[in-house]
């Protein structure tokens, strides 16, 4: 029994500060508990009242005889450490603290809140808020909330399980989506957090059988790795989540020292992990609201493949566009489906989209035997049906309606999305025959794309069992060179070029002879990160004469460089066979951990930013998927005639590099492997360039 | 006087086919007339009847005494011709055809609906229609359709013109709008545009004083030129025009033979005029009502600062981060505003997005207090207020609209949307002030979006006056060489490689001295256009007696190709300072006219498609602004500490070859200059290879 049942499903609740006035913050959670029928025992506190209404009420939560599940405090904030005091003593297993005046109002409220988090840890109290609306759960009507948004109604039954870092934004969706006839199972507004935080409710919500889709409200995120493992429950419960992320993080990205740092922004960081967590990311309310409604209706979509039904060919056309845009297609309507489509209404556009005309208004069974025919074909994974503003036809909507829920039942695999403008009534009886129903086609092709995400998020997950490497960074210098940081990466067997480091004229000769012309001779120093610009290069070395020569000039010009220490001159293979140049790096974020980038080399690439990114480690798997979702990725798959690069080399390579930097985790403070060059298909791949930084202060330790 | 105005504004209306059923199609019409106070004569034709209601009604329109402005003719397609000869006969200026069974059905309806055409040109007739659900105008209360979105409601009055080429479309949108309690001032549906298209009526609408945005839905354009002179005047008349454009063009662009070509779609096509024309496209439902509304409402946005006023601090964020996306920003509060700020309410969030708190709902002025405070400042040109679930708050919204009209009448030139979910009651009230309201943030973001884009496209127009070249064809080749196409623009001074058509070895050594060493030399053959596949390039020539070999490989390899004939060798120079390579090209659209393009040159690029497009001619500085608006144009600015290219010297280049172009218009298929080499800043540019095709058909006339 997880230690969040005593928060979400309490059979006895005390309320702190509670008041006989509906309208007071005490008030209220009193009133809602009462009067949506919760069935455990209520407990008012307050000196002020001998009893409140037919309750008794108590001058002090240890009067009370039994044990409690939960207390709400509902005080001014310097009463709650008394209280809180109280209800440890008292052993109540969670509390929620509406007051505000905590770590929202500067230092002092932060000792406040941290006094509690303190006290609550010692008798393993679990604490919602401080500052917070509370939380309610629809199926006990246990209501911890003085939230207005339920003042009027009872809140809808479903089994969308809400969290909000922000009680406004979290009143402002339960509102929105109450106008739509939509419902919730749970809702939970987490304040300041100072112990739960969206993770513990997310974790809870994973294994609750009274909830099949999560949403969430993020703001920001103190421990990722935390959060990371809650979606991975949910995903593992196959529990799809719809998160919408506002801001950037606080914490951000450090300031980037190299290419690949610079290029990536923390917002892109959070756009990653939750695509790899199978959570899916909502830009707007609307969106939000409607591929979580989409998600806890629908059946799962098993392809790509959409019949369109629609009064207007206007809007037919409209959807195809979308749902083409959006990776859908709309295959022809079999032929032997059209003949019948045709022999029922002779008038009707049969191919795919279907246009019933606005014969549907006065052909009553037409849209059922459209629908019918179609979809038994087998030819289609999902159906859109657009019925115009058929929705405010009080006439006819019932009949629309009994169509629609007939084909849901009997196409049971088959999402099945309804258009339609809707007036309240309307909207209630869509809802109450469980047909999904949205007002704007867009808005439909859109949830439709979710629900092909998820399918495909059931597929993905963080990698998280991998070999850890054990890695003795002890002997390691602060600044490695290009030599260091590629003898690093050749112990994980990461292929590098052939090269040596000559530290006189004889020993560079030497090596010239075992490695073969033409060559690449580079000066090293550490304290020296942009070799070109130091003019250490020396391209295409084709005999011994030009090897003493550079490597004399390379030498001299480390030599004249104040500070800069002399390592060595680097004799390289000059690589020469057909390759295309990429890049892999990576980046240390400090909520979510080591990040790997891969993107093409090249100015161009660049400036236009394309680039993959994931959390370390990866698959080869997914390291193939990270390649080909660049959008330049045709150029390795053999544009114009071009020989196919190989892709699987690179893979390995790039799932290989994400394990090490996986293993060193904050040690690592970023790599950028730069270029590496990648030759035809069974040639794999070498690393021409790279360099390594630790994390300096860590990594001494 | 337009020769539209007795379809727009008719004094009298004759009714062919009238009914006294209020349910058939020649009863609705009759019945809004009536009902809606139309205040001109109505004249009910059917020989059926000698009167309907109070209306005496005649066996023929023949019969009627007096001159009428419009007949609607509501019978079945096989009365209409009849009819129609009639309306002729009878001297009537309009006639609208609701009647179906025409273009639509096939080669016999064509041939019906090509004899009205032939008959209202003879008798200049203006039609709309056929199979079309006809038209209203709002103001006079002319309503000559047979929809049903009105029989329940008469139509709101507004400033929005709205033409749509599908009566579904039109009528969803209609009553979408309704819902939210926007009205028109006309709607058309134009049908099967056997005569009168959506160009005209956004012709008729650009100069009608009642309205002032213009909204259309177009599925086809067939008059490319007549339309984009329609927008033009609605620019200059300085009304919005918002469409809503589905499905790719029909005619197409024709299948491309070169680089250029390939990467252009019919669909950007319609991207590119729309922007050029200043014409605001919509992507979705939604979006096209929200902004026509926007338009219609507010007053110009002046510029990018925008206040956002919010109860939640997180959908505040949510608009931060939206408004940055869509580059507005979000100026900080002036500090004495805050301080006044913070004088009024202690906890509020000051700095903007500034967060009102749920305070709002307890201190009345509160809302008025802070806009005023702020936008006094003079530091915004727009404002959001975001109000959360207020709408549906009935004892307090009166508040809210009260303060929000007085910040409109206060702030006359600042761009004001409130949002919040509504009720149909509060969204009548928000309107009956004059208020902005929408039901989502991020919808009250796209809408200021669009209001920039107007600003901006208020500077914008098609360049149309232009010196026409003029260009004899008659001397010129079907298949121009590169050496042919590059004469043929060196006569319009583009610059182009300094290079000669050598056709011996001697001249070929000769003018290789002329033009110095190192060269590239070419072999050209009217039949081969591919050059670098048939080894036709030779590089970095650098002495006499490589020009003499490598003149006898090039012209060996093209004598022993069948049907090539020998046109000679290019002796060109090779350019070797530092340049850009970058591409220019043209397309003929069909429907639209010559079309320049511009990109880089390069396989990264290509694979992008980072390109731009005008519809041909464009001035120096849309040049500019299309090579600016490239994604990778950073490059040409100096990145990475380079120097900055001759981006001035490329606009020039391109100005005057889309000059070219559009003087060639439908004799020119395309033209690919690929690659352009830029040089730095006052260094120019140079066409290095370039190749033309010619319409042979065209040009042989």
């Amino acid at each position: 029994m997880s230690n969040l049942d005593s928060l979400f499903n309490p059979s006895s609740v005390a309320i702190i500060g509670a008041s006989p006035d509906e309208r007071k913050i005490g008030g209220r959670p009193l009133s809602y508990i009462q009067r949506y029928g919760f069935e455990g025992e209520i407990y008012p506190v307050n000196p002020k009242y001998k009893e409140i209404g037919d309750l008794k009420c108590y001058g002090d939560i240890l009067q009370i005889e039994k044990d409690v599940d939960i207390a709400i405090i509902a005080l001014p904030s310097a009463a709650v450490i008394e209280n809180f005091k109280k209800c440890a003593q008292k052993g109540i297993k969670s509390v929620v603290i509406f007051s505000a005046g905590f770590s929202e109002f500067g230092e002092e409220g932060k000792q406040l809140q941290d006094e509690i988090v303190y006290i609550a840890k010692q008798h393993g109290i679990r604490v919602l808020g401080p500052n917070c609306l509370g939380l309610f759960n629809v199926r006990t009507g246990f209501y911890g909330t003085f939230s207005t948004i339920i003042e009027d109604e009872k809140p809808i039954k479903s089994k969308i399980g809400f969290v909000s870092q922000s009680g406004a934004f979290g009143s402002h969706v339960f509102t929105l989506a109450r106008q739509q006839n939509i419902g919730f199972s749970y809702f939970v507004a987490t304040g300041n957090e100072a112990d739960i935080d969206v993770a513990d409710c997310v974790e809870y919500l994973a294994t609750d059988p009274d909830t099949n889709v999560i949403a969430c409200y993020i703001e920001g995120v103190k421990d990722g790795g935390k959060l990371l493992n809650a979606f991975k429950l949910a995903r593992d419960n196959n529990k799809p989540v719809i998160v919408i992320k506002v801001g950037c993080s606080d914490v951000g990205m450090k300031a980037a020292m190299s290419h690949t740092g610079s290029i990536v922004g923390a917002d892109k960081v959070f756009d990653t992990v939750f695509k790899q967590s199978g959570v899916y990311r909502a830009k707007t309310i609307d969106e939000f609201l409607d591929v979580t409604y989409a998600a806890s209706q629908l059946p799962p979509l098993k392809g790509g493949r959409v019949a369109v039904f629609t009064i207007s060919g206007g809007v037919g056309i409209l959807l195809a566009d979308q749902l083409a845009e959006n990776g859908f297609t709309l295959p022809e309507t079999p032929a032997d489906v059209q003949e019948k489509l045709k022999g029922i209404l002779p008038i009707a556009g049969t191919h795919n989209p279907i246009d019933t005309t606005a014969q549907i208004s006065y052909i009553p069974t037409l849209l059922e035997d459209f629908m019918d025919a179609v979809l038994s074909s087998g030819a289609y994974d999902a159906a859109i049906i657009f019925l115009g503003f058929a929705g405010l036809k009080h006439n006819s909507i019932a009949e629309r309606i009994e169509t629609l829920r007939k084909m849901k039942d009997k196409f049971q695999n088959i999402p099945q999305i309804a258009v339609t403008i809707n007036s309240p009534e309307s909207s209630l009886a869509f809802r109450d025959e469980g047909v999904s129903v949205l007002q704007d086609p867009t808005r439909a092709v859109i949830a439709l794309k979710a629900m092909k995400d998820f399918e495909q998020f059931k597929y993905r997950s963080l990698t998280q069992d991998f070999k850890r490497f054990q890695i003795d960074l002890s002997d390691i210098d602060d600044n490695l060179t290009e030599y260091g940081s590629k003898k690093f990466l050749q112990q994980f067997y990461l292929p590098i070029t052939n090269e040596k480091l000559a530290l006189t004229e004889a020993e560079a000769v030497q090596f010239a002879k075992e490695i073969t012309y033409p060559l690449v001779l580079k000066g090293m120093s550490p304290q020296i990160l942009h070799k070109t610009d130091k003019g250490l290069v020396s391209l295409d070395i084709q005999k011994e004469e030009q090897v003493y020569k550079e490597f004399r000039r390379l030498k001299g010009i480390i030599d004249n460089l104040p500070g800069a220490k002399f390592e060595g001159v680097l004799i390289q293979e000059m690589l020469k066979d057909d390759f295309i140049e990429m890049f892999v790096g990576s980046k240390y974020d400090p909520i979510f951990g080591q990040m790997i980038i891969v993107g093409f080399g090249g100015i161009y690439i660049e400036v236009l930013n394309d680039i993959s990114m994931r959390k370390a480690p990866v698959s080869e798997k997914e390291a193939e998927e990270m390649i080909l979702e660049l959008k330049a990725s045709k150029i390795l798959q053999g544009y114009r005639g071009k020989e196919a690069s190989d892709i699987a080399a690179l893979s390995q390579v790039i799932s290989k590099f994400s394990e090490v930097i996986a293993s060193l985790d904050e040690d690592l403070s970023e790599v950028d492997l730069n270029p590496i060059m990648v030759f035809c298909e069974g040639h794999g791949v070498k690393i021409a360039d790279g360099i390594i930084t630790f994390n300096k202060q860590l990594a001494k330790i």
